[in-house]
C-alpha cells in the first residue's frame, strides 16, 4: 500500500465535500456507517481490515503535487484547496476489532466527524475493509474445511495486484491460515514464509533424481519434494522414495511430498499406501491445485489422505464471491437521524448513531442473537431482554438467562489513535475464539442458519418514522 | 505499488535461487515465459502490465532490512545473501506490447537472463501481468457490449486492495473505459477523473430539492443529478427537472441524471420520455449498480434509453471471472530446450526460444492465424506458408495471399531497457486497433469462434521429440 493515499478517492467526493465548503456546511458533524448488507455464501464475515484504514486515515496529506493536480482539473478554488492542504482527521472512531464474526446490517466502522473529513474517507476505507473481510472470511470457510489440517496461503501468482497479495495474505491468517508463500507479508505480519520448489527446479537438472539429490543435500532438514512434473506415480514418487532412503541413511528424516495435479483423491490415497509400505509413515503429503472450501470438503469426503492444503486462486480473489458489497452509510447529520430509502427494502439503512450488543446463553455461553440499539439507549441487562426482528416485528423474543458484550471499541478518538493494535497472530487467536461462540449450524458452508440480529424497539420506531417522512426527520 | 517489491515473492522461488547457486548452475542461462493456458469467457486477452512489470523488476533492491529479513529466517547462508545484495537484472526480455490482442499459449514476456535472476521475478511478474490482462480483457467486452456508448470505471470501493483499484482503472482504459472515478489512478495514468454526487448529499440536505439546487449553482456546466435516492420517477426526477429549467433561465444546459438502482430498463425509458417532453432531449443518462457485458447487452435489447454506463464491481474484479491463470514457465535451460510433460495436454508446454507471427489476409487485411515458431527458424514470407494445429497435425493450412508482423517488442536488454512505454492514451488506441484486426465473430461475448493458433514443423517436431523423451532433449 502507497503510504499516502491522499487521492484514492472517487472523484465526487471531492465535488461533495466542496459543495459542503460552499453550502456553510463542512463543519457539520455527520456519522457514517460502513457496513455490508448480505454475504453471499457465508451468513457472516470475519471483519478483517481495520489496521490498514486506520493507517490510511492517519497518512492522509495533501502536499504540493496532490494540490497541484487537483487545481489543474479546473473544478476547485483556492478555498477548497487550502482546505484540502490543511486535511487532518479530527473526528472519532469506533469500530468492531478484526477477527471479530460480523453479520449483514452491523457497521464494522463507525466515522463521527465533520462531514468534509468523513466524506472523502468513504472510497478508501471501503476499498481496504472490503476486500479484507472478503478474504478473512473466506479462509475461514476454506479452513473450517480442512478440520484441522493445516491450510497455506499461496495465491500471490493469481491475487489481483501486489497490494491484493499482501493484504490478501494478512486476512487470509487472521481467518485461520497456518501461514504464506509470499515473503513480502511473512515479513509485514511476522510469520514465517512456506514454500520448498517449483517444477522448474526438476526441469533445470538432467533428471528428476537429480534434481531430488540436489533438494535433500541442500535442505535435508526440510525435505519435501513436489513429485508430479513428469509422472506422480511412475517417476516422482518412486524418485522421492528412494531420495528419502538416502536422507535416512544421512540421519535425516524427509518432511513429506507435494502433489499439484491429478486426481488429489486417487492420488493422495496411493501416495499414502505406497509411502507407508516403503517405511514413511510420517511422511506428509501436502496437495495444491485450485481448491477452495468446497473442494477440500469434497476430499474429505472421498477419504484423500492429506496432510496440508496449499491454497492460492480460490481463496486469494474469493472465487466464487470475489467482492463483498460493503457500503458507507450517513446515518447521523447535524444532529438528525439519517436515512437511506429504497423500494429494495435490504437497502434501507439504519438510522442515527448506533451501538450493538451480542447477546451470549447465559447456561451455554454461545451467542444467541445481536441487538442493534441506538447509543444513548440504557438497557438493565439483569432484567429479561425482549428483543425484535428487523422488519417483521410480530417477531420478537425475550431473554432471561444471558449477558452480552459491545461490540465496538475506541479507536480514534478527536484525530488522535487510542487503540493498541493486536499482531496478526493475536488476531488470528481472536478470530478462532469468535467462532468459537457460534454453533456450527451458523458456519456450515451450504445454506447455514440465519443468526438474529434485531433491533430495539425505540431504532425500530426510528425507521419507521423515518420511512413514514421520507427518510428525513 | 510499493517502489521496491524486491520480497513480494514466494519463498520457493529463494529457496530454488540458493539451490542453483549451491550446484553452480546459477549463472546458467534461462529462458522462461509467461503465458496463460486458456480464456474462461473470452478467447483473447488484451495484454496489460508491462510497463509495471519493468517497474517492478527495475526496482528490485534487496537493502539491508530485507536481507536482515532474510538471514534471521535461517534458511540462507551468506554468500546467498551476498549475491541477492548485489542482485541488479541484466537479462534480456521481449514481450507482446500492452493493448495488443493475445491468445492461449503465446508468451506475453520472455524473460532470457541467468536462473538465479529470472526465478527471483516468477511469482510479481506473474500477479502484475495476470491482473491488468484480466481487467484489460474485462474492460474490452463491456466496452464492446455497450456499442459505443462510453463506459465508466466506478470499481475502487469494490477493487481488491488500493493497487487493483489503481492499476486496474489502468487496465480498464487501456481496455476502452473512456474514464476512472478514481483520482489517484486519473493522476498517475493523465486521465480526467469523473463523477458528481451521492447519496450522501442528497441526505445532508433537508430536502432532495435543495440538495439539487445547491449542486447545480455550484457546478452549473457539469450538472449530472443522481436521482434515486428517495424515489426516481415521483421525487427525483420532477426535482431534477424542476432544477434543469432554473439552470437553463441562468444560460445552463444540464448534463444529465443518473440511476443507481431499480429496473434500469424501464426506469431509464421512462425518464427518457418524460425529459423529452420537459425539454430537455439532450439531457444524457447515467446509469451504475452492478453492471457488466451482460447486463448491458441486455439493457440494449430491451431498449433501455442510456448515454453512458458507470461500471465498478464487476469489471475492476472481473466477477463472473476473477483470475487469469498465467503461468511462467521453463523453455530452456543452458541451452537446452525443456518442456513441462503432463497428463493433462492443455498443461504441456511449448519448448525453446520462441517468435509469434500474427498472419493477416493480404484482401482484406483482416487477421487469420498466428503463428508460433522457434526464434531462430527462418522464413520465406514471400512463398506461401503452412501452418499445422499445435496437438492434430493432421489440421494444416497453407497460405499464399498473406502479411504477417512479428508480435514481440525488444524491451530490456543486458539488463537495460531499451523500449519507450507508451502513454495509456496511446495503449487505448492500440487496444482498439488490434480488435480492428478480428473478425467480429472471434469477440463475441458467448461461445466465440477459435482462433487458430498453430505452430511450425520444427515446434511441433520438437514437442513430440521431447515428448517421447519424457520432457528431456
Amino acid at each position: 500500500m502507497k503510504e499516502n493515499l491522499a487521492l484514492l478517492t472517487d472523484f465526487y467526493e471531492l465535488t461533495m465535500m466542496n459543495g459542503y465548503l460552499k453550502n456553510g456546511m463542512a463543519d457539520k458533524v455527520a456519522v457514517f456507517d460502513l457496513f455490508f448488507r448480505q454475504g453471499r455464501e457465508s451468513s457472516f464475515c470475519i471483519a478483517c481490515g481495520l489496521e490498514q484504514a486506520i493507517d490510511y486515515i492517519k497518512n492522509i496529506s495533501f502536499n504540493k503535487e496532490e494540490i497541484e493536480y487537483l487545481r489543474s482539473l479546473g473544478s476547485f478554488d483556492e478555498e477548497f484547496l487550502t482546505r484540502l492542504e490543511n486535511f487532518k482527521f479530527s473526528g472519532d472512531i469506533r469500530a468492531i476489532p478484526e477477527g471479530t464474526v460480523v453479520f449483514p446490517d452491523e457497521p464494522l466502522m463507525v466515522i463521527k466527524a465533520s462531514v468534509f473529513e468523513a466524506q472523502l474517507l468513504e472510497s478508501a476505507l471501503l476499498n481496504i475493509v472490503n476486500f479484507q473481510t472478503l478474504i478473512g472470511t473466506k479462509a475461514a470457510r476454506v479452513v473450517r474445511a480442512a478440520r484441522g489440517k493445516g491450510v497455506l496461503e499461496f495465491g500471490l501468482r493469481r491475487a489481483q495486484a501486489p497490494d491484493a497479495a499482501t493484504y490478501g495474505a494478512r486476512a487470509a491468517i487472521i481467518g485461520g491460515c497456518v501461514a504464506t508463500s509470499n515473503v513480502l507479508a511473512s515479513q509485514m505480519f511476522g510469520t514465517d514464509p512456506k514454500g520448498t520448489h517449483a517444477h522448474s527446479w526438476v526441469m533445470s537438472f538432467d533428471d528428476e533424481i537429480t534434481a531430488f539429490r540436489a533438494y535433500a543435500d541442500l535442505y535435508p532438514t526440510n525435505c519435501l519434494l513436489l513429485i508430479d512434473t513428469y509422472d506422480t506415480l511412475k517417476s516422482g514418487l518412486p524418485n522421492a522414495i528412494t531420495v528419502f532412503k538416502e536422507l535416512r541413511e544421512k540421519g535425516y528424516e524427509p518432511v513429506g511430498v507435494r502433489l499439484d495435479s491429478g486426481d488429489l483423491a486417487y492420488l493422495t490415497k496411493t501416495v499414502r499406501r505406497l509411502l507407508d509400505i516403503e517405511g514413511f509413515p510420517n511422511a506428509k503429503i501436502f496437495v495444491s491445485g485450485d481448491l477452495d472450501e468446497y473442494t477440500i470438503e469434497s476430499l474429505h469426503y472421498q477419504g484423500a489422505q492429506i496432510d496440508v492444503y496449499g491454497v492460492g486462486t480460490r481463496l486469494i480473489t474469493s472465487h466464487s464471491n470475489p467482492s463483498l458489497g460493503g457500503v458507507y452509510k450517513i446515518a447521523e447529520f447535524d444532529g438528525n437521524a439519517k436515512m437511506k430509502i429504497s423500494n429494495n427494502a435490504i437497502k434501507i439503512t439504519n438510522p442515527g448513531e448506533k451501538e450493538i450488543y451480542r447477546i451470549y446463553d447465559g447456561t451455554t455461553q454461545m451467542a444467541v442473537a445481536d441487538f442493534i440499539c441506538l447509543k444513548d439507549e440504557q438497557f438493565d441487562f439483569s432484567q429479561p431482554l425482549t428483543i425484535t426482528h428487523p422488519t417483521e416485528r410480530w417477531k420478537k423474543q425475550t431473554l432471561d438467562n444471558y449477558f452480552v458484550k459491545s461490540l465496538y471499541v475506541d479507536v480514534v478518538k478527536n484525530g488522535e489513535i487510542v487503540y493498541d493494535f493486536p499482531t496478526v497472530a493475536q488476531l488470528q487467536r481472536q478470530c478462532t475464539n469468535s467462532l468459537n461462540e457460534f454453533w456450527s449450524e451458523y458456519k456450515r458452508l451450504d445454506k447455514p442458519q440465519v443468526y438474529k440480529v434485531d433491533l430495539s424497539d425505540k431504532l425500530y420506531d426510528l425507521k419507521q418514522e423515518l420511512l413514514a417522512k421520507g427518510g428525513k426527520r
